[in-house]
């Protein structure tokens, strides 16, 4: 597979710009005024695999966003890869801390990227990701090296759950069969620092509503007498997390995966720079559970974050109002064992239960996922390990993520195969931030390693 | 005065038109949006003034929005009443909370007012309470019973802190001279249990920012690690209060005026339905300070309330990040010998020094109050007392209010003369609250009682 890098060099800007036209359109799956946005985008994800070279390819409809499948069967004796990605994006705001517009998306230089990134929401996560496999495959195609066959499930809703998903996967068993699904949503250490990520966190994500008067008071005829909303909500939150920010939801660590010195040590052997990590996003001073590293913090802890808080007045100025109502969305990273079901059981149950007289509480589910650690000694997990060897030059590392896909652990029940997360992004993308973006170098990288991995899995199972 | 009650009866529906008029203008001074509607209500005040009788009638310009300042003088070697009134209203929001427009004021019959009451922004507070005084007015005049001299100052800028009535205050000692100021901007208890407040709480208003990254972040790339500035809000303002609702600013209570228990005795002869203060509101049990009766709550203690939160993402759907940023609008009603300013220090400089590593804060004041008591053995008590038992047939109770007009301290202090706080609104008015209203009843109850008091005062005085 030589040319592949001449294939990129020459239609480098062609691979650029056609990703940006993807990025244009703001396939928001969480707000419904974009609903129409995010079905262009599922045509033009169609239109994209076609062109690439897929036999077939359908819009499957859903009780929400439509799916995109894409098929090129090459021969039933070789080995199928299930390609998994999503169209859909997270939503842009705030949208004044954006450089430059979301959705007209530029190429600018950054420290990081000498070589330039494309800003735009979805630049990497995962619009940027899930097209480096749409043009691998092109290249496959076109030089007539396409190894195996391949089948390619796009979904638009994995921003808000992949609710419609789960159901269309267990309703296709038959047509989704593959020996191993291949997925790039996640990142990578450094550039020059290649990791594969071998676990990713559960997730349950839940609003809450605190209501107290029935309509909102003047905090100077009632304040001091009644039940403050905002003030019980922040009490109630507050008490989630004890002095050393363990979680006091009971039964909430009842199933957590505790690691063994061994491999505690083993992970305190990857690189990490705490003065970089702190400079980059502007702190001073890491926080987190007592008696773990960030590293840790942010891989094989469990977490609680409040994601958004509102009530009252928000405004200019002062009003002097005791507001009826207070809400929260908080969401809880889970870790392997840990069932987010029944964590959204327990979140429920206990914050329902810490509410003082005076307040009602609703907790709404949003929606959740289980985690998922995959074996480094599989075929899957060698063959892209090889890969990266070929284009990085060096053995890449494997990494647990702090992140969710919610999916995995579902594909590995009802599809039986093993999930392989090929991530080219930076921690420093800023996906579901203001200023996304993702590395030319990192896109092109991604399109040049993934036809190795074909290969090298076909190689190996025959 | 035997015909006030007639022009009442063959005015009524004149009287309440002109108010009518005087509510479709949105007159937010908190909002910057409704400058020019703040302007166009100074100019239907003046020219009411005018209309109303007053020989001279200014608009006089300050920093912000101007004092509109009228005066009846009759003769020199009578007194002199100063009233004051303000013209702007609290923003209207929620708006969806509204069962008719806040600007298109109605009259609909409730429970409590079957001859029905007026439905909008500034009803009660403060136009409906301000254009008694009017009317008032125009009826003395206009009968040839003014038995005094009257001034007017009526502001624009009371529900933002009264910041330029200060300096105006401050600059014309000599113009604003009076024996007494007389202001309805207040409630009593019922409408068969008249009552004058003798006191009104202190107010210290701020706006915090907790930064904790620079940007945006992914709650499952650094949920865990990285301080979350809602989180961390959360936990900052919950321990604010203790476990008995106490407030745990270091020398928050130290000049709190403790009252006696013969005091406390007496207040808790006013009459006071739990059962049906919590159903007006629809909360199944009040809440507060331990130690201290609902009616002490909201009256003799200091309190902190939080009027609004906000941060994160707080739209449709879910969002998983970490906020760079959470705010919040925190009030804290105070007590007399609370110096507000120093208070507003002590609340800087606690709310500063129990943030933790990882984040910043910054304290924002907006503004605040003195509270104020009034003796209820003065010449303008009792030619208040003496108005209300004419007119009610009842002696009013003295009461504590828990809401602040931060002016009145200033006003004894600049003016040297006391305050008298005839007000007719009721709790129930849902002042500062979607579906603002005053009953006609209580309008005009307190058109027919002001031309009392001002023969009362004049009559104690010679």
């Amino acid at each position: 597979m030589q040319d592949v890098k001449s294939f990129i060099n020459s239609n480098k800007d062609r691979l650029l710009n056609e990703l940006i036209e993807l990025l244009k359109i703001p396939s928001v799956s969480a707000d419904p005024a974009y609903a129409h946005d995010v079905l262009t985008t599922a045509d033009a994800v169609k239109q994209a695999l076609e062109k690439a070279g897929c036999d077939t390819v359908e819009i499957c409809e859903t009780q929400g966003f439509p799916i995109v499948y894409g098929e090129k069967l090459v021969d039933p004796s070789l080995p199928t890869i299930l390609v998994y990605g999503h169209y859909d994006v997270q939503p842009a705001d705030p949208i004044n801390l954006w450089d430059s517009p979301p959705y007209e998306p530029v190429i600018k230089k950054t420290e990081l990227h000498p070589e330039g990134a494309i800003f735009a929401r979805g630049a990497c996560d995962d619009k940027g990701q899930m097209y480096m496999h749409v043009k691998a495959l092109e290249f496959m195609v076109s030089t007539n090296q396409l190894p195996c066959n391949v089948k390619f499930m796009i979904e638009g809703e994995e921003e808000v759950g992949s609710v419609n998903l789960s159901i269309f996967v267990k309703e296709n068993r038959e047509k989704l069969k593959n020996d191993v699904i291949l997925i790039s949503d996640t990142g990578m250490i450094s550039k020059d620092v290649p990791s594969i990520t071998t676990g990713l966190r559960g997730l349950s994500y839940v609003e809450v509503e605190v209501t107290g008067p029935n309509r909102d008071l003047h905090s100077g005829l009632y304040g001091g007498a009644v039940a403050n909303p905002i003030n019980i909500l922040t009490k109630m939150i507050a008490s989630l997390h004890d002095k050393d920010n363990h979680i006091t939801i009971p039964g909430f660590y009842d199933n957590v995966e505790e690691l063994s010195t061994e491999e505690r040590a083993e992970m305190a052997k990857a690189p990490f720079n705490l003065e970089g990590y702190q400079k980059s996003i502007g702190i001073n001073s890491v926080y987190g559970e007592k008696g773990y590293s960030t590293n840790e913090r942010n891989s094989i802890r469990p977490t609680l974050d409040v994601n958004g808080i509102w009530g009252g007045y928000t405004g200019e100025g002062a009003k002097t109002v005791i507001a009826s109502k207070a809400y929260a969305k908080i969401s809880m990273r889970l870790v392997p064992n840990q069932d987010w079901e029944n964590i959204t059981e327990l979140f429920s149950k206990h914050f329902t239960s810490i509410a003082p007289e005076g307040v009602t509480v609703k907790v709404n589910p949003h929606h959740g996922g289980q985690g998922y650690v995959t074996p480094i000694d599989s075929v899957g997990y060698r063959a892209a390990s090889k890969a990266y060897e070929t284009t990085f030059g060096k053995t890449p590392i494997p990494q647990r993520s702090g992140g969710s896909i919610p999916i995995v652990a579902l594909f590995e029940k009802e599809l039986q195969s093993k999930t392989i997360l090929m991530g080219f992004g930076l921690d420093s993308d800023a996906i579901h931030s203001p200023n996304e973006h993702f590395g030319v170098w990192n896109y092109l990288k991604g399109i040049e390693t993934i036809p190795y991995f074909y290969k090298n899995f076909t190689e190996m199972n025959s």
